[in-house]
């Protein structure tokens, strides 16, 4: 895969203002995407941003609160009227099928295949190039992490390396670096070590926790859940989020490269604190805005 | 009842547009909100808008397709997190206490008073002034139109007969309209008869039919759904919806003051065709648009 880019619909915790949306988050894989959460109006965020309803291939919920999973039937509902075929891949917590199902009048026009996370899950689309796995947080209810990760890539092609043994260039690099030998040169000839895929993960909503720094380790771009700032502390921990710093505090202890701060409480109409303070614990942060976008280079 | 406002929020049919949202209006009736049908991001629409969310009394649901209903549940958990604590109550169809309580790890911080309307149903706010009334549609799903009646005003005050009768322009003009007597003079002597307070009626989602024509017979302000124009007619019909025209025959047939169309399909980017068409059976109608606000004379 050429091509991974971040794009934040909804950046908000809890409810919507007039600057931040609820919760989403699609990542586009070679112009695949992938919808992490789906708060209400996700698909008015959708409308108004480059990526498109059509080539939505899985939606993953992290948890079943409202404001992570109220547009998401509404979303299903328009790609029906915009007569999709295509199955859809839906993972979420237990509970999710039943949501599905108590629809009052709802069917449609594709199948939705759901997929209710216990311990572990993992996603593969039949396209392949990448997988998706989980890992449960500490949240006051039953909630996850996702991982996407790249299938690993091929090392870099030495061009001199080639041409010294009497391959010019031309369409024998592209089977070279497809795996196939060509005459009596093999691809570990020519080819540098493997390079492992990008990984990109989410973890929201949930306690700074193990299990978000072991599913983070070594990631590329680690997208953190920040509802609050240092203020805030002890409501952080005693409604099972995490603050700016404490986010930081996964990111550095994970190793990540870059880690990027979302779900952001209402009450900072300016979050700048919020992003001084993760930074002063792991200088590598940004802070999502609904719409912004970031390409992941590895 | 001073001051009547209807604020439309959403007035597109089956899927956002960047145009029109899904269906929503707000009626103020001297402070006081009467929501009907509450489609996804209407609590969205309310942000950009007027209306308070706190002024809400009462949410009627015309039916349950999820352009009418999608975002009532985060719209009541917005109220929630701003602390709401007088009750709300809300009218749908059956099936409306069950999409309720389905929803997974829902709850809000005020009584949801839910009634599920079946022949007829009628909300009457206990600070008074008004009566909501229902009627069957004839739509694909059980659909209700509702009716706002104000109570009966008092008749108009001849400040002339009052002088005559030795009563100077002061506080006795108010006792007297609010039904007291004031020495020797009743308030008959100086009030002209009763008048009947306004009616405004909402239809939709439906086929024009009798019940409408009933409900809304002399009426100030119908609202009717106008999905398509006569290119669809057919269509209409299949899928029990209205055109423009139909709606007007309506209006015209219940010989309503002014009719405005709403609930257009996504398929009419300009949609002055269908004001036309409408305009051709019956003169005094309007067309819709998402934030229009339209006050209500009589």
């Amino acid at each position: 895969m050429q091509d991974v880019r971040v794009t934040f619909l909804g950046t908000g915790a809890g409810m919507p203002t007039r600057a931040r949306n609820v919760a989403s988050v699609a990542v586009t894989l070679d112009g695949r995407v992938l919808l992490f959460d789906c708060g209400e109006a996700t698909q008015h965020q959708l409308m108004s941003s480059a990526v498109r309803f059509g080539a939505i291939e899985a939606i993953f919920l992290t948890h079943l609160h409202g404001d992570h999973l109220f547009g998401l039937p509404g979303l299903l509902s328009s790609m029906s009227l915009n007569a999709r075929e295509k199955p859809l891949a839906l993972y979420g917590p237990a509970g999710i099928a039943a949501f599905m199902r108590a629809l009052p009048l709802y069917h449609t026009s594709f199948e939705v295949e759901i997929h209710e996370i216990s311990g572990a899950a993992a996603f593969r689309p039949p396209s392949g190039g990448y997988v998706v796995d989980a890992a449960p947080l500490v949240h006051s209810a039953p909630c996850f992490a996702f991982r996407i990760v790249e299938d690993d890539r091929p090392g870099e092609f030495d061009v001199a390396r080639a041409t010294a043994l009497g391959l010019p260039p031309g369409p024998a690099y592209g089977r070279l670096q497809r795996g196939e030998t060509v005459g009596d040169v093999k691809p570990s000839d020519v080819l540098g070590p493997t390079r492992p895929g990008r990984r990109i993960v989410y973890c929201t909503d949930t306690r700074p926790c193990d299990a978000a720094v072991e599913l983070a380790r070594g990631a590329g771009l680690l997208i953190h859940e920040a509802t609050y700032g240092s203020d805030m502390a002890a409501e952080a921990a005693e409604r099972f989020h995490a603050t700016a710093a404490e986010a930081a505090g996964v990111a550095r202890d994970a190793g990540v490269a870059q880690l990027i701060l979302t779900h952001i409480s209402p009450r900072y109409t300016d979050a700048t604190m919020l992003l001084d303070e993760a930074r002063a614990v792991f200088a590598a942060t940004e802070l999502a805005s609904d719409h912004a976008t970031f390409e992941v280079w590895r």
